[in-house]
């Protein structure tokens, strides 16, 4: 485990530096079918990735949000190059790089790099969450508490409307958007914010995988919009990342909002 | 105003390096009565201000967000010491500082400084908008055009509440958050977004008053919720900040949804 999480890291390494290198240049942006930005760089971070793993571990398989190479393996190195695109084309400073190893379904393996504070997070399984070498704890606020903070990500494609989520629970939580899933993840690790809300998308596994681990790790919890755990290596029912108190509450809100029929 | 210029950039110079440097310390933070946050940082920017205007220009007022110096004048310095307090004590990098020179209500001179991307945000009334030196430029986009996104404030006490917009003009432009609205006026100022929506809260003006002239200096348009100018030495009706061909788009889709009574 060790030996992956150092070729990890240098694969974090490698994409911190060309995000940096392209972050006030041309970054030949261009928009997928769903509207969604993508820039030489995450095609760039995504196609080494694969070179490498092809190199070091051949029977291994790649899940990139950019593009895939797969084997028949239960190894699979699941990744997102650039979370957080749409704030690296707009030049704001708070996308990262996600990494992780997930075998049999479950992440093993995790690596966020976010390259403009130079923070390095990573986690083995069972052996705790760090940031720079630096253990990481959640908090332990409630929603009610003063201080305590929820990130959300919206995406027009979601198949839930976080939005309605943060009408119910603005007037006790505070509510912000960091604009990178990953990275509000690593605020909760870090016990700077106190939950994220992420109602996914295709390709939403690539986004949160290495999270998953990164937040549990530092004694929070991961879990599907029904409270449930759930797979990385395939399409996820989006997650809700917190600390272990807010967690239930979250589920039963979420539950409550999004499993009743709607209104007409 | 070339002096007024200099001091202004002397002043956010000293903020910027205070900024960097509390960012990963404890920077002593505090709620305010609405449960925003206040620190260390945000106030001694604050005073080093009133302390400099009343050794530099003793006949000119201080209206900051945190504390104010006022004498019998229409010259005003209007700042935000820190614009995005909440992003700033969670770690996240996009906070920014704001000053402007406000003559009988009318911003002369505007400067805004991120000090995580050490860029300087500078304009004087009549001779264009820069950064670093470099002139800056709205951009052309519509609502409904590929790339075009909208960055929105949302605030619990304000008096519009800007998740109605979200929701009417999401399937259209991409939606975002920078939490800091000076940044993200910069952002509208430099053609890396296409509008800012701020609904005001009391001290708004402080948030604004820079923006609203380097916005306006790299061609486009700043006015209340309701397509007025306003006054920046008092508190403001909220903010549309966009480029011109957008604004009148913008202020209809407002109207509509915060004109009309509200549906029970």
């Amino acid at each position: 485990m060790e030996e992956y999480l150092s070729f990890a890291i240098g694969i974090a390494k490698y994409a911190g530096e060309l995000m940096r290198e392209y972050f006030k240049k041309e970054n030949g942006i261009e928009f997928k079918e769903d509207r969604t930005p993508v820039t030489y760089v995450d095609k760039t971070i995504n196609n080494y990735l694969i070179n490498e793993v092809k190199k070091n571990y051949p029977k291994h398989s790649v899940d990139g949000e950019e593009e895939k190479y797969i084997v028949d393996s239960n190894f699979v190195w699941v990744c997102d190059p650039v979370d957080g695109t749409s704030m690296y084309t707009r030049g704001i400073p708070v996308s990262v790089f996600s990494l992780a190893l997930v075998v049999d379904g479950e992440v093993v393996v995790g690596v966020v790099y976010d390259p403009f504070l130079d923070d390095m997070y990573t986690a083995i399984k069972g052996q705790g969450a760090y940031c720079n070498g630096k253990k990481l704890q959640v908090n332990s606020l409630d929603l009610g508490d003063l201080g305590c903070s929820v990130d959300y990500s919206m995406w027009n494609n979601a198949k839930y409307d976080t939005l309605d989520l943060v009408r119910e629970i603005r007037s006790d939580a505070k509510i912000c958007q960091i604009g990178s899933v990953a990275h509000a993840a690593m605020a909760v690790a870090s016990g700077k914010i106190s939950a994220e809300v992420f109602p996914g998308t295709s390709h939403g596994h690539c986004d949160i995988a290495a999270s998953k681990l990164i937040v549990e790790e530092a004694g929070g919890i991961v879990s599907n919009f029904h409270g449930e755990d759930q797979r990385y290596d395939e399409d996820i029912d989006g997650a809700i990342i917190s600390n272990e108190v807010i967690h239930k509450n979250l589920v039963k809100k979420i539950t409550d909002i999004y499993d009743k029929p709607k209104m007409m």
